[in-house]
């Protein structure tokens, strides 16, 4: 199976804190393999994911603080192909591009802005597809945890994460939750 | 058709201003037909989700500083029914849950929390459904992605957005729009 990375671009500290934190958190959940913040470090996320993983489980790399351009490089050298989200491109209900995109078999970058992209974002260099989740403006978060599902066919949703100290066992009504012996609650 | 509302619950100024905006575009931008930001007014996320729907089109309504458990009551009242988006749920994946929801032919008005919610939320009173988009954390906003995707089986991404002063036209790469005459383009 195509593994999926995502790579944030445009982070701003502060201002896009709990969105990227959102943004990370969904591609992790929702089925890609790690998160790249590009040209910006910020350990409170870092902090939030990791913490995430320790105690829900799974693999889920993290990385942060190198320039987006690099990484795009090293993972066309590696044979990936980059995807990039946008409202502006081949909408994937309307036309065949997840299955072109499939057809490839190779890995994917996946890149997702928060303010405007540079131009070239849109070029052959930089996106081997450009995608949109619907022509309208939204939500880089909704986006993604879309284009995930659909990819994934939804089998994402059913993964189990391994080394997990807490699950969650899920239920008509109210909360119920399994700890791990040897660790507190902490859902 | 069914129709969704979302319900925003616990929203706090300033430091839910823009997820709360990102789950209203999504919300939009995927097939619901109105937001509901309950118990709070906050003028920007209104200003802009107005300008979104004067400059992309569609019929979307906005409402907001409403009690949350008098917006559950008269949605009840109407013959509609609640959907209440949580980790703790039955898992959209795993069980025939969206299949039960679309039975009842009933309008859905979705819940979705930002701050963890009261536990009456759970109840029968309250939520006639608690739906998992996986029993993972991760993003109301991304949940909400994945459950209107979902609902609506993607025809939502190809609706047409009624009067729209501008609209995309998707391509492989680039940005196109066409802008109504008699509007500057505002993209």
């Amino acid at each position: 199976m195509q593994q999926i990375v995502v790579l944030r671009w445009g982070h701003r500290l502060h201002r896009d804190a709990r969105l990227t934190t959102h943004v990370a958190l969904a591609a992790r959940a929702l089925g890609a393999s790690g998160f790249v913040l590009a040209d910006t470090a910020d350990e409170s996320i870092r902090s939030t994911v990791t913490k995430v993983e320790e105690n829900w489980g799974g693999k889920f790399f993290f990385d942060m603080g190198k320039p987006w351009r690099k990484e795009v490089e090293n993972w066309k050298i590696k044979g990936g192909i980059t995807v990039h989200l946008t409202a502006y491109g081949e909408n994937i209900q309307s036309c065949d591009v997840l299955e072109r995109i499939r057809r490839t078999g190779r890995d994917i970058l996946l890149l997702v802005g928060s303010q405007k992209v540079p131009r070239e974002f849109f070029s052959e260099d930089i996106s081997d597809f450009n995608v949109s989740i619907g022509n309208q403006p939204h939500s880089e978060c909704a986006a993604l945890a879309v284009f995930l599902d659909r990819f994934f066919e939804g089998e994402e949703l059913n993964k189990e994460f391994e080394k997990a100290r807490t699950r969650i066992i899920p239920q008509e009504r109210g909360k119920k939750i399994s700890v791990q012996r040897g660790f507190s609650r902490t859902a």
